[in-house]
């Protein structure tokens, strides 16, 4: 079945960030029955809420061909981060009477603690190798399903087309441009294939089914937390994940980035995508000084400056290095 | 005001963690109002509500003679405890089907991380020297009252005559019986005498009463951030406090502990009961195994089971130190 | 290369945590020089040194088939953790003149701050999938080697016979007794087959040979982020791990115990005997209440108390549950 | 003893950054005979070693009247930097040839970990005020010492004169200039006086001198973690505070800030000289991008690549609020 589906999504290209259901191959019944009893049930509270968010609350947003990230609790508003600063600064803040200023005076000027007064959980579905890289950021509370516990499912993922790049001449880390025609077939054929063979090699070491029904029953089979290792990082797992707004302002301006992964920067741009939801005032602000913003080394502000006093100056005797000169240019525009 | 306030509930020793409310003391006028509102507003939610804790939402419960402890804000439940548990064991979980047992099994096995899918955030006013020890916990988020921005009340900490305690003469860090007749009342005089000139020093340096009215004006004042350096440890501060419940069990576990000291306690002992209202299998789990609960070392267990066997065992060949060896012997009530 | 290792280490079955040097499969000649050099420098310093620790400093504890562990810096001693005891309760300490009982004293009350001043950075090369288990300690820093940047060599974890357990029947998450004769056989190869055909799959994807060498110069390459998906997870990686003594303690509380993975295990194992000659009066303390320690419930011990004053107690009146008065009276050693 | 010198200090006015040893009232001798005994134990190591730091390992650089701040210990260099990255980034980093430039590329590109794998102790003396800011700072370890178990020292913080700064207008938390003539000379008695009578109230509490004597052998005293709460927060505290070089540099962008407390910043700024010794390269990274460098907002980018087009442009239409535009105009040294 998973097969089927991803050659389908893969062949179709369906763009992983657009937010259409491509239903069984990211979402089991199970979880959309889970999913329906979670948003059926509906309470009182005095805490503050944030409707939009309520809006979309457990609702899974899929990703790649079988990911995906859904919101299932959170704490915490606009209001709770101008509350805590006003608890910190006390009279002091009466006078920024606008909430707007005040949120975009404390991102400004790094009074990062407000930020950390709002938190949100989500679920989220991803391959390993995503997994490896989300894990680095530490300040976070994850529970990961566990492979020493449970069978995996049969569940890989197989890049679109459209995201089979080469590997770039100029940055070690970064992509080229993309396979065409027969490079790209192979490599495709070469992903499916390989994740095929480790899947029925992992069920052959455990001599168990996915759903866990014996395969041989004159044979044994070898520990779940063995037989694991032969996965490759393509597969899906999932986790529970709980980060403050601060902390998740850090992750998204890292991993919503340019330069970070295809595969991770999607499921960053739907996070960010739900934290305007959840805090509009601060996901502007967070916009406008970290996403867009540039970070000016101390010469290179001498340099702005004096471009600005209408003098010429070269790389030479900018005191800056070929890189940081270029860098600095392309930031102005000036490449 | 607060000075009046002070000298009767010294005097009355009304016991700080009876929770009746001792009013304008511990709860201003305005802090009042916005109970009152947060409290009124209600609205509907999807998100997992705790009933008997909504039920005392945002109410302060009184603490010492000023200081309070409301909680303003929660996610999660004991529901998200098993949730995150069953995502990590995933199948392996679904033989535990008693959410209690699998409550107790995390919590005896260590299994901390599910415990950090609850978060809890609450306001506390509290004396500065409890304050430096309540901040030695550093896995929580914190936002408070900034002297360098607004003016301290004058509303300092004076113990209730059954707290005058003498200095242990067996235990450096404890409080032996105490004080009576005229050394407990100089000592009242002592603390309530250098608090209130401590007040008037701040108000004159800041040349500014506490509403901040100018108290002389053919004369400037000292800057707040400097003024406020005479101000003793005893004065109250507040905070917006926010923390998971796997560390929040560990703040508990030292700090409503006999260990600590009484005026730190009395918080710790309000939050635990809040606790109780918010996760109460986790909380009875921690409170068997970890309040009530003793870990004994290995050599601890080899006398244990030599005494089981009906072995006749003293210290000098149990291995343990005079020291280990009657930290043991309490633990088994065999002193 | 690697294959022929791999099958000879896993033939002969050499014990993963024997020390043996295996050699060149764990160790590259680029490594090894590097060793060399850095174990040749010598300097003179003012800081505390562990003549102990100095004599192993830099040097691979070979584990595994391809794995290490090796210190490459520290500082602290047990000395530092009394110094900073001292610092905190100052003449309250004097009392206690042996550094030895201080250091229990210590540990026995979770006084844990003192032990933070130690701190030890290793080198580590480990299967992925235990690197995954591993990083979910959050408090340390960690440098890994990355396969966006760079190649993956072909070295893979191939258990020793002794180490293919089956599934236990008994524990979702143990290690029954061990497969034997033709079961065993198709079980390592089975998993040397798939890790052979993987990591060719990787370098056709790649286009690169494992020295970056261009295999067919008509072909474009994929980008190393995303050929890298189709390794195993029991491909090595290595990282520089750096972790205070507090921390590292609990780290080893985890992952030095009977319920932790095999092949986690023997990393910790390996640890443990770098910290015991590091800082050996904490360690002793550590594995005297920690390691070999029970930590016994509140109901727990009042069946203790009971049994100690000659009771029969029996499960149904004792309020626990079956599962906890087996474990209680696996601990007593009465079962 | 310290009140006559706390007023010859404050009477003399020394500037408290000089880092001219004030002497015995910044050290105790003591504290001066430990330094020599630590100072005069010399060792092999393998450890890579900072010459620069070792020559002031251990000595106090004095700071305000009573405090100071010494290196205790350390491990890492610009080195261990270097090294990290490249096992991060393995072959990638070859290209960068230059340990300098691969320096000031990680800290451009806030690429923290490999700067985590430095950790340096420091021994710090400090006012109560001042150490309560610096706490807030969580990623770091410290051991504070307790006034619940020792006596605190007859030594409190009074600002030089050039340093009674008034009330800023302008700025809710800033200070103003200095108070003059009969003013100053009313504060710093207020501020002395103040001291002095808490400390008698303190030590009468405790019918205890400094030095542990008995006052009045027919009283008793009140517990030290009772008494303790009289004194005022210009007394000195000390603690071992040990950090990683990223959470530092962290620590040091925001307390050697301008808008930092003075009292707070002469200690980072002598933090920051004693780090410009120890990792030289990566200082110089941190102040060119970190301290001296600017971060501009995505709108004001937008103003300055229109300035630097030649167009006039005005707050009116440039999108800022006249805050944010002020802000950008100070950094462009357009005001």
């Amino acid at each position: 079945m998973a097969d089927g589906t991803v050659k389908t999504s893969s062949k179709t290209g369906t763009p992983a960030q657009s937010g259409k259901v491509i239903g069984r191959s990211n979402i089991t019944s199970d979880q959309q029955a889970e999913i329906d009893a979670q948003r059926a049930s509906l309470s009182h509270t005095r805490r503050p809420t944030v409707p939009a968010l309520e809006e979309v609350l457990y609702k899974p947003v899929p990703l790649l061909d079988h990911g995906f990230v859904r919101v299932v609790d959170y704490f915490g508003d606009d209001g709770a981060i101008v509350q805590a600063a006003r608890v910190s600064y006390g009279k002091g803040t009466k006078k920024v009477s606008d909430d707007r200023n005040l949120i975009r005076y404390l991102m400004r000027h790094r009074h990062s603690t407000p930020f950390e007064m709002c938190e949100i959980k989500l679920h989220v579905k991803l391959p390993i190798f995503v997994a490896r890289q989300w894990i680095r950021h530490r300040t976070a509370n994850v529970n990961e399903y566990s492979a020493r516990y449970s069978i995996l499912d049969r569940e890989f993922y197989v890049p679109v087309p459209a995201q089979l790049a080469k590997q770039s001449k100029t940055n070690r880390q970064g992509r080229g441009d993309t396979l065409e025609g027969s490079a790209a077939e192979e490599a495709l054929a070469t992903i499916e294939n390989l994740s095929a063979e480790a899947y029925s090699a992992y069920t052959r070491l455990l001599n168990e089914d996915q759903q866990g029904g014996v395969i041989d029953a004159s044979k044994d089979g070898l520990a779940r937390e063995l037989a694991r290792m032969v996965v490759p990082t393509n597969f899906y797992t999932q986790w529970y994940w709980k980060i403050d707004l601060n902390n998740l302002f850090h992750f998204l301006s890292l991993r919503a980035d340019a330069h970070a992964q295809y595969e991770i920067r999607v499921y960053a741009d739907a996070i960010a995508a739900l934290v305007e939801k959840w805090c509009p005032l601060a996901f502007e602000a967070f916009r406008d000084y970290r996403m867009t913003g540039s970070a000016i080394s101390g010469p290179g502000m001498q340099v702005i400056k004096r471009l600005l006093a209408g003098e010429t100056v070269t790389q030479a005797e900018s005191g800056l290095s070929k890189r940081e000169w270029g860098e600095l240019m392309q930031v102005l525009g000036r490449e």
